[in-house]
């Protein structure tokens, strides 16, 4: 780290941990000179830093400042109420019209589930592809098949014993994507017609597990900062049998909350009480705002009982589909049902992030992501705060790239999808979070895209919302 | 080509199309000099080629002659005659006990599912995915997701099309494997309970899917050369509701048979009367003995009812996991349910097998791996001839590498297999191919690994088969 880039994280630290307050003033470029001994350009250049961050903006003739939290400058969400019955899910159909549409070249891609490709290292990774598969012993193929190549199981154990999270390489079996693990684990612990408890809203690919393996959807109060309400949850699995919770407690898709730890330690105490299986989407761990990675709900899990699953997708090797689930009690069965179905990962995704990881570079990679998601996600927040209607709210998101929207009343998210859609521009709309399409004043917005794609597009997004509140189709067209 | 390796082609044509019957002597180097105008080195060299194919053999002071086809010296084995109940299968356990155990290092891999890795291009292939990673255009990415890659399904299309075989790129989806392709086409086509044909031995595989998606089995008696009796097959579609069929027309494992074209088409036909979709898994096809490529099954297909399955694991790319489906009427189904399993197929996978394929030399490796797992084939099978017990009898595989072995009465596979295993040698037992664990007089051999590894394993098995049939305890460890 060069000597801005150090200072900068210092301050960004004080922000973070509370130290230094939103309203408060940074040191003036003197006053620091005087007390850190550095030179007035690396001053300069790291609140410049923190300003692209979304950390502290400038006043002018006044100097910087720390700001509110991202997007404290709008409306809070309200914590979201289910009816508190089980449902049969239908929303494939919508989520494959919605994805396909957002998936059309030309297309802004803020309904897209990915952060920028360009993000990643995939010269880097290309490198280590070769060189992993040139070296390759041809013997050593089949021990590449599920539960996955040895080494890369110790790398990937290796990285949480280094956030001080203790898995075992032998209960880490690699899938293809966090997913397959996910519809995997949702497989290994329901019988068709179970009842699973989501949050709510909830990530649409819970929803079309749910709804493809014949299950019921139970959704459950949900806190847009905090996660899932347990008071809620504790009632439910006191009423009605549960089969399994299918939960993000880190950076939920799509509210960006973040579980806090004790919440999330009292999670799996309670399920273990009631002996139900969680299955832990936590894909989007990695990409944290603050200052360190949150503890995964599987880390307090002593019965087995906890089904974590993960992946390099949104943090390395987007397409590499190389993920990974470390499963408590059920790790054989699983074992057995992805060596019955899709029998391994390529030996070329393996063998790829195994030498990207045994190179090293991995967590400088990571920082800059982090800065980077983060900045952009700063700069989405004022983008849609300075052009969306008078009643929009936002959610708080701890990590991620997704910002989630609430509309002000009497604007139908499909409405302003589809209008975006002309427009070029995708969303993901809230109807599709939810088995009765109940957020209909949702919206989910990809905000790790490079700005000058994301910006122009959440502002034109901002003048149509503006437009179809005031019923003035003259205004939709106008950017 | 070299000049002996072409004349050794052309009389290996000749015999492959019966214009040069077994028991036909070849033409005497002084003959084939003056016909031909070769040197006599060329001729010798030619000779001793097909002479390690199997394809002739030397009697001394005579000269060189037309072998039997492989096989034919041992006695042949009998048409399956199933018991016709549909029945419920609990056949995993064991076959992962038997997989288990064949993947032990140490073990010689006559149980083993894949031919010897030696045999591809792996080298070649890494350097495909350097150089396809290297150049990929990180917004392509997203065009790898599921259905996959548009020009890797063009590639896969144009294969058939050399064929003659029609099959639109549109049509193709890009599978982990072609195991993932049989299993969602599988769960695609039936509900819980259903009844699924297969034949009668059945690969492991088929029965563990039935086994998973909680269906019914029924065996039909199956003509160890031609395939599934089509006739039976009527009779059963008469009689019950079938879901579906998974068969392998095209060098079936563990038989090795093959369906000739007028049964292939018959069966579509059949098949399309009942309005009854055919699985067809067709991952041998490549690996002919004969002349050329045989016909899948989906080349008569007119209703889109075949489920079209393959890869390149056993032909090209082991480990890589690249298959795909042609589905036919169920293509978009099946596509919707990969996009919410597994998503894609890594894009280091798919791009090396592109980027390979774009480049040229698949051909000229496959003809060199037909050669050497005919040849590999064809000393396995003098292997047990010269050791086996009386009474053995053997498959005639028209293609593959596996070798089906009926063992004399008196004689059961699961002891023979674990008195193998105690000597260091892993097969199939015929038990994992039925439901009801019938075939306990089948073994399934591997001949496509180094004749060093498999012919010495071979002798030793045939020394325990002929000890136990014997009941000697004494000469079960002498090899």
């Amino acid at each position: 780290m060069t000597l801005y880039e150090q200072y900068a994280e210092e301050i960004a630290a004080l922000i973070r941990t509370g130290q230094l307050a939103p309203g408060d003033r940074l040191p003036s470029v003197r006053e620091a000179r005087a007390r850190r001994g550095v030179s007035a350009s690396t001053v300069f250049q790291a609140y410049q830093r923190l300003e692209r961050e979304g950390l502290v903006h400038a006043r002018p003739q006044s100097g910087f400042y720390v700001s509110a939290p991202l997007s404290a400058r709008t409306g809070e969400l309200a914590v979201t109420a289910p009816g508190g019955e089980a449902n049969e899910v239908a929303v494939s159909e919508l989520v494959f019209d919605v994805l396909r549409a957002a998936r059309s070249p030309g297309i802004a891609p803020l309904g897209s589930a990915f952060p920028g490709p360009e993000l990643f290292p995939l010269q880097k990774l290309a490198k280590a592809a070769a060189q992993g598969l040139r070296r390759l012993d041809p013997a050593s193929i089949v021990d590449n098949l599920s539960p996955g190549n040895p080494r890369l199981r110790e790398q990937i154990a290796l990285r949480y014993r280094i956030d001080g999270i203790r898995l075992q390489p032998d209960e880490i079996i690699v899938t293809n994507g966090a997913l397959e693990g996910l519809n995997a684990a949702l497989q290994a612990v329901t019988q068709p017609g179970d009842t699973v408890v989501i949050e709510s809203p909830a990530f649409y690919a819970a929803l079309q597990a749910i709804e493809r393996l014949k299950l019921k959807a139970l959704e459950i109060r949900t806190d847009p900062e905090q996660g899932i309400d347990l008071d809620a949850l504790e009632q439910a699995l006191t009423r009605r049998r549960v089969a399994a919770c299918w939960l993000m407690p880190t950076f939920q898709n799509p509210l960006g909350s973040l579980m806090p730890e004790a919440r999330k330690r009292a999670l799996v105490q309670l399920l273990a009480r009631h002996q139900v299986p969680l299955i832990e989407d936590d894909v989007y761990a990695e990409l944290y705002f603050g200052s360190q990675r949150p503890r995964p709900a599987k880390s307090y899990d002593e019965q087995g009982l906890v089904l974590h699953c993960s992946s390099f997708s949104k943090c390395l090797a987007p397409g590499y589909r190389v993920g990974w689930i470390a499963a408590g009690r059920h790790a054989q069965r699983i074992q057995r049902q992805l060596l019955m179905t899709t029998m391994a990962v390529s030996v070329a995704a393996q063998t790829a992030l195994l030498n990207y990881l045994e190179e090293g570079g991995y967590d400088r990679h990571l920082r800059r992501l982090r800065a980077t998601l983060m900045a952009r996600m700063a700069a989405a927040i004022q983008a849609v705060e300075a052009t969306f209607p008078a009643g929009t709210r936002l959610s708080r998101p701890r990590g991620g790239y997704f910002l989630w929207i609430a509309l002000p009343a009497g604007l139908d998210a499909m409405a302003l999808h589809r209008a975006a859609l002309r427009h070029g521009i995708g969303v993901a709309p809230g109807q599709i979070f939810s088995p009765d399409h109940r957020f209909s004043d949702g919206l989910r917005v990809n905000c790790g895209h490079e700005g000058a794609e994301v910006l122009p597009a959440l502002r034109r997004l901002g003048a149509l919302a503006r437009a179809l509140l005031a019923r003035d189709p003259g205004l939709e067209i106008r950017d």
